[in-house]
């Protein structure tokens, strides 16, 4: 017999991570999505506003207060910063649980999240019982989890091929580690913008944040975490390519002699279905995961050096949110993580 | 209790309706694909080939001779032409039903046929039981054919809209019936050619074919089957346009006084679940149906003209071919329309 | 000995039709840009704003009223509908000649221009002796027009094929007329929207303005001046296509029995430098324009049909906007009309 | 007065290095295209073959021996490895001077060369005498020099914001020196291929040639060049990016305490006219040299570390190929630098 379903809600669901959510729930099988919430949007059809997903759903986007998200099991925002800050204590305290998709609950260090979302954190509470939802490092954590901060598209794509080194203690400290990162415009979300209209960002690329930007602290702690003495040579440079989604990192890392890589990789790996470590010398597309949650790596050693070159690839949208949401949601609630996420990716 | 699981070959599997048939099968809940075949990749892994497929098959292409296709239940043929008309008939002796993606069975004109594809016709047999595969026009020959000639992807994209009109007789005689087709490059398929590399065909929009196109016969025999004089007038102009998948076709029609279009196809569409009749005044983009089976239809009047003007958009990979064919498949055996193909369309 | 440099105004350079004409008049042998407006962004460097620029001009956007227009020989107005009618007539009466890129003077009836854009027109004397600036259509009165009102980008695109046919009177009357055409995405302007980003507009196709678009009533109002009984049959369906620049227009026409569209095409265009007719059976691609002041026309006989096809295409920023533009202006001054436009189409 | 025109000769004009050549040298001041070969295509008229070039050349493809090479002043190699290599020796003993687009005289040493290229090397003598042909290091040699080998795209786009570093002693020996390199697809060549398809390359993203790549021991050559210990350390990893022109280096060096690298930038290439070099802080983007000469570079110390980052950015088929052998070919015979290569960048 199949579990009951779930009642799920969705805040903020008009952007790119939204209806990739409504997308992939569509197929889950012990979830449905109950309520979706939009400030600008109440009272429009989904299916006027995402032709996508006409004949998939009959649902209304409702103001936020006008939703009955207390009734659901799980809430997911959507949101830009600040408002799962905002609204996901109360909704824990009427038993619902939350996987947040913003940034809110990223960072464990306030000054340094205030730093960088250039807000007050008004959440503390929450915040100490938050689980980084970066699936393959927490995975018993987040079982338990009423609150789930799901990981930034930079952060999961750079530290899922670290992890198993970092674990393993064979990263050199005191040397640079570089992560040479390219994403889908997707990545900057669905607003009116001139800098991702296709004829800006159509046909170009170009580097950006490179003073600065706010998956570094994030990706900091989380190698932090791990061996602490790395996370202060981490260089984090991010590229906007010309595609919809897509994701890919290019780590260049120094290991200790003797260090075997694939191996460890490998071995990290080997029961996580939605990380795909690849034969040495392969080179992963972007567009062999697009629309799925799965993540390739390959690592190979760069000719005549002493550096290891780290590949990895993803959907932003997917294995970098939506579908990692998903995952998580089938983790807390004693799913098969897979449920829901089994779809092939679109190639060509 | 599930109906047991059909055995399912596919012969030329390393094109984009092969890799397509491979991704969309994946999913489908009553039906196995048990052999993959390949002149040129024999003995090649196929998640080598598509790494898309890694972990989701574990397949190796073999050369036609040796696969076991007679054990099979239902073998598709995503082939050149000429290939289904050798070899279909002799697996169809031996119990195996067919889908045949190719144009080999799809005109009954064998004059007509050996015109527009340049060589002598050779299985008349096959051809006569051939049912012309387009669901919504032929289903419940369909149910009962072994041998189903799956529609070219502009016939599909064009023929939809039509048919209510045709079927009620609405449209006008002796007046031009105008088909401005858009097609993805992938209709091209994947075999190297200058023509359709990415600084050839993207950022660029060109008609071809206007002199005459293969499909202009397929559309050509539909339209007569249900209106003949109309069918004499139909011009058709296909385009190349810079994206990987989507079909449009913008169609031009005269109809009778009094006609209503928008209640004639929404009543012949009722029932159908991949045929989405939007409403008045809509404009179906080609992304809401990006990796699924979907065909969205709008119709609206020329501002101050007598001509109706028709928007249909599909996939061409899905409905325009691969899913098409699994929809065609689902028919044959009695399952569910929408086995396997009940995925959410891609967007963004 | 060269002509005197002429003094050059642009009003609101900061679009892409401003940016064009600051790329076709860098190249420009008898002309200098002395002034360019934005309200948003005076003060800032226009190499700062585009960096395609950097190097290129030493200029700075000044507000409207702080720049001496009045010190212009020739200004162009790139800017949204209404400025030009309320802002070209004092200039005109300083002496200054004006091209207008915006809509405001193309359409001689007022009222029809009040409907489709909606605010009232104010600039009646104006519009009495502005010419319409298709400058193979009109050359003779552009060379001593005061206000040139530079077409729009599909009425170029139609209209150009169509001229030759309809002067020689070989468009049959009483029949349909129908323009299906596809522009590039820039045909939208460098303005925040949703529905142009890279995200909704790449990887898409789609029709839009069905049901009314304001260039509808411009091409009409060219046809009507050749052949009156022609041009309210007229169907006009523009679509989206996925890439920067580029038009294409797909003509369907009725001749009458007889008549020589390639023979009238060839002749009329002969000594025009920017219509390239091409040789039977060709089919036009936009990339060969792509940033060149050519239209390329074809035409054929759909098979079997009376009906004949006209393919035309352009770059929408340049023959279609800019490039037509300096163009005008070109011949407005007596220069060579290739001054500035000899620059060869970029390939791929 | 001009300098009398010089006669120009292309070998292999098919491609994309061949067609640009040809864009380019339409607008020069002081040089005619005489004569273009192609084995495959002698016979066929150049403006049938590249129709950007209709109405601009009237020249016909010669097989490259009906083809009177020696009569020029000056012949552009635009050929697969080997053809220059083989050819250009008794051109160059008739007088004529020889721009080299492929490979064959950019290494020199031997074994090297053999080793990537895969065939022996036949022209020693040659070799000796030819100049590496980056303007903006070796600007003296090339003005005298009767063989210039014209450089990599990648080579180009690395060297250049490395080379004042370089001169100026600055870079740290015994670290990384990390040369992460993004390249448009005609980098690729126009040539029937898979891997080039829009459907292969578009919307995807990759690394390829991670294990060793051509373009590695040229940029190795150069750097040893300045600084013989900087060279061994350096890591080169190419990606594929899906766009049709473009380049963008992300280069990550270790410089000594104290080095100003924006002011090193900014005095070398004061008098240069095609680097540009930038304000602190930018990032250039490709499309702001899409089809110009221009290179373009900024330079930034990465948050919190010791490594700075190089942003560097190029038309692969401009300054990377055939702008940059106009560019020699100008130096060569004692032209404005500039000459025919003024075209501003085409935005959008």
């Amino acid at each position: 017999m199949n579990p009951p379903s779930l009642r799920v809600g969705i805040v903020g669901a008009t952007g790119y991570t939204g209806v990739e959510l409504l997308r992939l729930l569509a197929g889950h099988p012990h979830a449905q999505v109950t309520a979706v919430t939009s400030r600008s949007e109440a009272g429009v059809h989904i299916a006027d506003y995402f032709p996508s997903l006409r004949g998939v759903y009959d649902l209304v986007f409702q103001a936020p207060d006008a939703a009955d998200l207390a009734a659901c099991d799980v809430v997911f925002f959507a949101t830009p910063h600040g408002v799962a800050m905002r609204d996901a204590p109360a909704l824990m305290a009427q038993g619902v649980r939350v996987v947040d998709l913003s940034a809110d609950y990223r960072l464990k260090d306030i000054p340094t999240w205030e730093h960088w979302y250039g807000m007050p954190f008004t959440a503390e509470k929450a915040l100490q019982e938050a689980v980084y939802g970066l699936c393959e490092l927490n995975r018993d954590a987040i079982r338990t989890a009423r609150l789930v901060a799901n990981p930034g598209c930079y952060p999961t794509c750079v530290s899922l091929p670290l992890i198993p080194l970092l674990k393993a203690g064979v990263v050199k400290t005191g040397r640079p580690l570089i992560a040479d990162c390219k994403s889908g415009v997707s990545g900057a979300g669905r607003k009116a913008a001139v800098g991702t209209l296709l004829c800006e960002a159509g046909d170009n690329f170009k580097a950006y944040g490179v003073g600065g930007h706010r998956h570094l602290p994030e990706i900091r702690q989380t190698i932090a975490g791990l061996q602490a003495e790395v996370a202060e040579h981490l260089v984090f440079v991010p590229h906007l390519t010309p595609m919809i989604r897509g994701m890919h990192a290019t780590t260049y890392v120094h290991l200790e002699d003797g260090a075997d890589p694939q191996a460890l990789l490998a071995a990290y790996y080997a029961d996580s279905p939605f990380v795909d470590v690849m034969p040495a010398g392969s080179t992963p597309e972007t567009r062999s995961v697009r629309g799925s949650n799965v993540c390739r790596i390959s690592v190979q050693r760069a000719p005549g050096s002493e550096i290891w070159i780290l590949l990895s690839v993803q959907d932003n949208l997917v294995k970098g949110a939506a579908g990692q949401a998903v995952q998580n949601m089938n983790i807390m609630f004693g799913f098969d993580e897979c449920s829901g996420l089994n779809n092939v990716a679109l190639l060509p």
